[in-house]
């Protein structure tokens, strides 16, 4: 369907036109609302007027900065590979990616589950709530989408042919480059801070050292083509509740290094612990934090390396290429590759939050300023740590005792 | 143009249509010769009938297996991924490709300079022929094309956008990873064994530490996107003379690991140079060949460290990003990583080619079987050495240094 933006004035028409949602609700008349807090994008919740418990999601991209107006042009194309990789969690992890209704690309948009009864994983951490099955959940969420989208399972040209339906997502790429791996780290004019932390801010400047690994890790971001990784696995991209775990927002979407999404995860984990040193200072709760940390990521090695030892034949490994005994070595170093850049990855998500553009609410939030900037003294000690040590930590338990040293 | 045949019969109305060609020939009747050795194109010599030294060659890909008939499909593109790697040289390196006189994708062709006086490397090195400039030559090639179209010099978008143009170029990739990478060393009916060469097969064929190694770099060729690569860099795809050198033939061209080309490049003159321990016994003419490799990676590295002293900023460094002696360590370790997978991609091309299915005419031409097996011994131990040992060679002094040892 020709693009054209969705208003509480045409979106009724738009959505009984569409069978599966026609069928869905089952009522003449819908009750829209738009809903969207984000920069981007339009979110109406909609709902059928004799029975409001119908509802689903509808998020549509519009070609401007939608905070800005609509002279700030910005490509909606960013929806398409959203919808992509819906689809591709659609298809190895139904369970933990919301019910797809409708998707249009031309249209920029999806219809999709309402999450009526779930929260926002960062809010359920601020606020001091335990999830029992989430590092079940992400962990499988993490090891079969990594898994499936990559060579140790696709065939050679279908991965090729998949790379190619994310490889135009050049402007979001481009941010995180800048953002995550850049400009946080400099004097630059988007960062953000605190007048009490100018000389923390002076000093972490000043370091090269450093700097040098996060050239490394940048250039793996920038090169290497794993698989289909979310691309911005924060917190904010996971809705919980006791049962559920849901992956969202997966706009940032390409091809990138398997330990990209992980590392965001466990860096989103840590500023978290950091931010109950000071907010409820409930140990019970931080430690199960860490926990969930050391969980999700054994758990997501036993399931990947369990889909591989199921997987006979790849692009990779050929029937017969190699014997059992040298093939679990070749898998060690493997995996040992994964959780290093994971850990540096992790650090570059951590420390680009403490001054750069894009803080997290548990910490930047923080209302006490001298509480604030010593939880940014210890996320950015951590961080550096990480990334200066980011090839020589061997496993969970030793990033555990980092964090604990650190903070 | 609409996609369709050339042959003797219409070539001449075609030429005569594209401006730039009519005005090379000036000359109304051209001779057509089609002198296409190879399995795949049809190649045909387009001279002026008054002055035949106005000449050239026009290139097209049919939609099959020229030497298998119609019946074989084989998809045409490869000579759009040809064209635009030509393209792209012509671009940074004009010097060392065939100047192009027209190309047309959709019509799967390329017109181009005549190297009438030039021959292919592999033949001239078979002939014992001296070429003082071709080092100078050929590691300007390979420092200037993969410079500039890797993330050091290209903007981040404009790289992701140059990939995006090569991405579809799947089969032949595929063809490089079972080929280059696996079946040349497992028992595969692709395989051509001498009888007296079984032994030496099955010893291979039962080696397991050094496939672990086989596996790590088919891994780094099928995730690293560090470049623009030829792909298939082999000395029958260099054209020289006394004075000049030309890189033919880019048909594999997609965007893969820096050594690629460069370790294809070093593998053929090693082969060559084992094949002269037998042939010709010159020896002067093999410690050539050594000298030629380590000149062409020494100079290659001082280039490609030029262009990158001279690139004040990019899409991986910004400026004012680390300090100059921070710098220099960074790039340190980034060279490091160039040659050793320079030397592990050498390997792989020397070992496939002993048992694989294309070897190298130098060796697999030998008419005394004997001395053939010898020589295919030597490759395969100094391919194996290299596989083995890649991320622990330090430099081409090592390297020549395990040459003359197993040969």
């Amino acid at each position: 369907m020709k693009y054209h933006i969705l208003t509480d004035k045409n979106i009724n028409t738009f959505l009984q036109n569409i069978p599966k949602i026609r069928e869905y609700f089952d009522d003449k008349v819908l009750i829209s609302k738009e809903i969207g807090d984000g920069n981007l994008n339009f979110v109406f919740l909609v709902q059928s007027e004799k029975n409001p418990k119908k509802a689903l999601i509808l998020k549509q991209a519009v070609p401007y900065l939608r905070c800005a107006g609509e002279s700030f042009a910005l490509s909606r194309d960013r929806m398409s590979f959203e919808i992509r990789a819906l689809r591709s969690y659609e298809k190895f992890t139904p369970s933990f990616v919301p019910k797809i209704y409708h998707s249009d690309e031309e249209m920029s948009l999806v219809v999709m589950e309402y999450l009526g009864e779930h929260i926002i994983f960062r809010k359920a951490l601020m606020e001091c709530r335990y999830y029992e099955n989430f590092c079940e959940h992400i962990s499988t969420f993490l090891a079969y989408n990594l898994f499936y989208t990559s060579s140790l399972h696709l065939e050679s040209c279908e991965k090729r042919q998949m790379m190619d339906s994310f490889n135009k997502n050049r402007e979001l790429c481009k941010l995180s480059e800048d953002f995550v791996f850049t400009f946080a780290y400099m004097e630059h004019e988007t960062n953000v801070i605190d007048a009490n932390a100018l000389k923390d801010a002076k000093e972490l400047f000043s370091k090269m050292e450093f700097r040098k690994n996060v050239l490394k890790l940048k250039y793996i971001f920038m090169t290497k083509s794993d698989a289909l990784l979310h691309g911005d696995l924060h917190t904010g991209s996971i809705m919980v509740n006791e049962k559920e775990s849901f992956v969202i927002d997966p706009e940032f979407a390409f091809f990138g290094p398997f330990g990209f999404d992980i590392g965001a995860l466990i860096a989103n984990l840590i500023n978290s612990y950091i931010s109950h040193l000071y907010e409820n200072e409930d140990e019970k709760y931080r430690e199960w934090i860490l926990k969930t940390i050391e969980e999700i990521y054994e758990k997501f090695e036993l399931k990947f390396l369990s889909l591989w030892d199921n997987q006979k034949e790849s692009s990779l490994i050929v029937s017969n290429f190699i014997d059992e005994k040298t093939l679990l070595l070749y898998k060690k170093d493997f995996m040992q590759d994964i959780f290093s850049q994971s850990i540096g990855f992790a650090g570059c998500k951590m420390a680009r939050r403490v001054f750069g553009i894009a803080g997290v609410e548990e910490i930047r939030g923080m209302k006490d300023l001298e509480k604030r900037a010593d939880a940014n003294k210890k996320a950015l000690k951590i961080g550096i740590k990480l990334i200066e040590n980011y090839e020589n930590i061997k496993n969970t338990k030793e990033l555990i005792k980092i964090i604990k040293e650190s903070s």
